[in-house]
């Protein structure tokens, strides 16, 4: 007998040789029907695979991640037999899941294969999948599986085998097919219900542009055929919402060949969205007690030296700039903090004067490769909405918490509800990663752990995540798709205080070293757009919107009354403008719903003779007619209601 | 006889010989009396000169600055005899009239100077200008005057006897003392009734650290006793109206070595002040039609040599930033505008779109050398409150003339009333300084001439004086010193939008290229800040002021009062701090004064028990007891009574 131990703590005594299924049918028959795949002692086994030894067993269904991590392992096996049997001769490669569905490379050895013939591929492996075929690990030696790719001519599982050690090496069968693999499958092909090849790219062997290319086949695949329909339609949302679409549709940026890669150029209403963030952070940090400062985007070389960030950033980034006086060297500005550093020694502080606050949306510049940038949320210059606060040891915890309150007044304004957080905190394994002395990353890290358990925040450790100079709080939302973003950063950092000599005198009349807070709610502006117009898929909330209302007169007639309507509104804060074009109403309105616009008025003959406006609402159509001023008294109320308080 | 042509243009017809002197007197007695210098045909001659030819002259008086020129060159005569006579053997080197008095580089061969000499060097000069000796020009051939300085075994003179050509070599003798000396002297030394040696200073022969190191002694001086003293006085009140001590007094910036020379740090007041005056004029230009964007502060080099701006700039600047890849290298911006022209060009524009006005708060760089870098106003790197317009030819005069209208908007406002204008053109004399078509420039400079004439602005026109790529309209302000700074600067450019290849579709339908306007009505906010410190010594305008209200409580007891007061000024937008320590009220008051803030609150228990405050205005004192709210309409109202308004 063995004692398997279960999740919960229990632990029950099996027959040695029980599989993982055999417990799952143990505790209940619908447990079983949904399990489909299974790890022992932390390592994945499959649930069929006899247990022999005392250890923890967990059992996956779909809903966990490592649930889908063996269906989609499973079904690139279907889809390789799938396609060696439409394809013969080709060589297979290496096919693993990735975050959403598996990929296969290949090697098609004179066959071509495109998009149009991926139905077909599809419901081949349907077809296999029906056949109800178990997937069965065995052992083999070095030798047996060298010699069966040997006969099939494959190198690359050859080469691949070759670095593995004779004793270690296992193959998976099901059907007809044979694939070398670690393991880590759902019971049979039955389970896989839907399937959907997503594109057709090329990949190098190793990811090395001097080996010869494969083609790399991309699919997902469902235990239900409504789920692969509902995945289809968030895909086709998600396209629709992609902020480099919507950016370009709402007028918000671009990019030039010219000023460069990476480079975002903020077009009037996508700069005028922006600041209207900034000010809306602005007016909350002012109530929270920060002070802005403004800084350059340049410092000696020296100063990133000091700071550390020279060794990190170094080599990978932007080079230093020369000037004519060879002494001299300056950097373009990774971070904000060695500045803020700067700023606080400009002067000499009491323990009276700190809780100092330094805020900036400060643009920092950091080298990407080309390859890595991708529209707003990964780009090469960004503008953090960046602050230092310099306290006391004793005013961490309070000033911790200070800023987790403001985050989430960020969070709320912003309609970001649904959140997780994760304090990142060094590998204590791996000291050369991090700068600063042990003992006081250890305090750091306490006092966020104290910080978030105290605000009763959900939160996850992740150890090795820390940045390198201090640990930290992250915020991750999950938008309006359901995907999950990191948003919001809080750091504590003991070691910048340490490189800058920062002080303050104590109450002791000694000289202290603060304790340094970086923080950042948004993250960086570009970033946070990007994000929020993914979620909202354009539809800001209406503060924030750039044009919140658009005033279409019937005809040119009314052009003046359309002018007295904008004066109106403009008087009560309300940003409008009138489209006066000689063109259809009902092309003035399909184009106001593509901008996204809120509210539409409508003004022709009758409105003008009873000085009222024809209210249209975004995508919900006609609302009546009212007064300018009942109309403004609605949208600020509108304003207000969703507006979220925040104290300090 | 000889014709003699005055600057009204009539012509004196006088014996040849007749000195200018002469002239004078003829004019009138009292004329003569104050001439103290002359040109003729343009080139200076002494009031003593026979003139032997039909010629333009002008005679001049203290008042003009070539009068001041030959009076303070004078004086370095005067001082080098003195020097001579308290010091035996020193060696004269060269010694000009500067912009406020004149120097003698000397080589005191053994002898010392300090400070603490000067007066008595002062002394010996009025006793020398008393003796009323005329100074006399005479002719010497080069043997004779090369003789003259090896006698006195002076290398200096010798040297540059050596590089004279004989027959052009003139000595001017007074009293005892004999000079190498091109001329132009005021007639005798008893003119000079006033003198003030103001420093000494080190100084290299010919500039060059590899020769010898000679004295410099700084002099000025003037034809009145109270002209010295009001000299004196003035000096004095720029010395407390330095803008890098106000600065520093006022906790408005500061700069860091580590962070690296000309790259100022603003602190929390300053950067409150600097984000008053954007949003001052960002309202001033959303009302002109004026759209924000947001651009980089690097651009690929590419973008730099399109423009022109790296043959420019290239080599005397910051240098270029590499990369991790070779092909991509970036610049830091030196200007704006490219930025610019590649936003207008991320879409096609109609004639009906222009003119289109993109304004940016843009932060650019540019490298100068350290020795020349001088608190706010010489700098690394700041930021323009720069526009560019974009417009058809047809468009230019009024826009242009719009510009105007803000610039003079923006100088109301900030208390600038006294200024000129400059309309400075290309050199056609020097077209390798331009970039651009010779036809396109005299457009543009048409364009400036025609506006500045129809607003009826005084200016002048300064040939040479134009911007690499286009002529421009610049301002240049009077302060309260009297002393004249440029601020504010339009310009006209056809070249960018043709290198740049932008486009609009006229009403042809065929593409046409717009003409651009730059324009900055401060110029760069750096520069702006420190004008506007030394001209208003701190006081600014009660609008712009970072706390305009100090609320001082006469013990800790009225603190809960005092931040009721507080809470009732922030209501009504008036920015207000408590001084609520343990401190007397006479320091408050001083501290309060010390940091200008303009009204003073003095709060205690009569006040409390009234619910008034005691009124003190800054360096007026007492103004009597009133309620919040009287005082608060009473601040309202002066802003507004100060303010200037805008109309578009």
């Amino acid at each position: 007998m063995i004692g398997i131990t279960l999740p919960d703590g229990s632990v029950k005594q099996v027959e040695a040789g029980t599989t993982p299924m055999d417990v799952a049918k143990s505790i209940s028959e619908g447990l079983a029907r949904n399990v489909i795949s299974a790890s022992f002692n932390n390592e994945k086994v499959e649930t069929s695979t006899p247990l022999n030894t005392d250890g923890s067993l967990v059992l996956y269904t779909w809903r966990d991640d490592a649930g889908k991590e063996a269906f989609w392992h499973s079904t690139s096996h279907i889809m390789a037999q799938a396609l060696e049997e439409m394809y013969p001769g080709i060589k297979l490669t290496i096919g693993p899941p990735i975050e959403h569905g598996f990929y296969y490379d290949i090697d098609l050895n004179g066959h071509t294969i495109s998009e149009k013939d991926l139905p077909a591929v599809e419901n081949k492996m349907l077809e296999i999948a029906r056949g109800k075929h178990d997937f069965k690990m065995r052992s083999v030696s070095k030798e047996e599986a060298l010699q069966f790719y040997r006969d099939q001519e494959n190198e690359y599982k050859v080469e691949l085998i070759e670095n593995l050690e004779d004793g270690t090496i296992t193959f998976c069968d099901h059907d007809t097919f044979t694939d070398l693999c670690r393991g880590g499958h759902i019971p049979n092909t039955g389970i896989v219900k839907a399937v959907k090849l997503m594109s057709i790219a090329g990949a190098y062997w190793r990811g090395d542009e001097n080996n010869p290319q494969l083609t790399r086949v991309y699919g997902i695949s469902f235990p239900k055929q409504k789920e692969l329909k509902e995945y289809l339609e968030l895909l086709e949302e998600a396209k629709k919402r992609d902020h480099r679409k919507l950016g370009k549709e709402l007028d918000l940026f671009t990019f030039s060949q010219k000023v460069g890669q990476g480079l975002p150029l903020w077009l009037p209403k996508g700069a005028a969205l922006r600041e209207r963030l900034e000010n809306f952070l602005k007016k909350a940090q002012k109530k929270a007690g920060y002070e802005m400062v403004v800084s350059p985007h340049i410092g000696q070389k020296e100063l990133y030296v000091t700071s550390g960030h020279y060794a990190k950033y170094g080599e990978d980034s932007f080079q230093p700039i020369k000037t004519p006086n060879e002494d001299e060297e300056f950097l373009l500005k990774p971070m904000n903090c060695p500045h803020h550093c700067e700023i606080y020694k400009s002067k000499p502080w009491s323990y009276k004067d700190l809780p100092k606050r330094f805020a900036e949306f400060g643009t920092v510049y950091r080298y990407e490769q080309s390859g890595e940038l991708h529209g707003l949320t990964r780009v090469r210059g960004f503008t953090q909405d960046d602050a230092h606060i310099f306290c006391t040891p004793d005013q961490l915890d309070e000033e911790f918490k200070k800023v987790i309150d403001l985050v989430l007044y960020v969070f709320g304004s912003l309609g970001f509800e649904d959140f997780t957080t994760q304090v990142s905190l060094r590998d204590p394994e791996k000291p050369e990663k991090y700068i600063g002395d042990p003992e006081v990353w250890e305090k750091a890290e306490q006092a966020i752990v104290s910080a978030v358990t105290d605000k009763g925040l959900d939160f996850v450790i992740e150890t090795g995540e820390a940045a390198f100079y201090g640990p930290k709080l992250d915020f991750m939302v999950r938008d309006a798709l359901g995907r999950s973003w990191q948003l919001g950063t809080i750091q504590v950092d003991y070691t910048l205080p340490e490189r800058f000599e920062l002080t303050y005198k104590g109450s002791d009349n000694e000289l202290h070293q603060p304790v340094m807070i970086h923080r950042a709610p948004f993250g960086s502006m570009e970033r946070f757009v990007a994000i929020l117009l993914e979620h909202t898929g354009g539809n800001f909330p209406l503060w924030l919107m750039p044009e919140q209302v658009s005033i279409l007169s019937l005809s040119e007639k009314y052009e003046n009354y359309a002018q007295k309507v904008l004066n109106l509104l403009e008087n009560n804060e309300i940003r409008a403008l009138v489209d006066n074009r000689n063109e259809t109403i009902g092309k003035k309105i399909r184009e106001a719903e593509m901008s996204k616009i809120p509210y539409m008025l409508i003004v022709g003959e009758q409105e003008e003779n009873d000085g009222t406006v024809s209210v249209r609402k975004h995508s919900e159509g006609d609302i009546g007619t009212m007064s300018v001023e009942e109309f403004s008294e609605m949208i600020n109320s509108e304003i207000e209601k969703n507006s979220v308080e925040f104290n300090v």
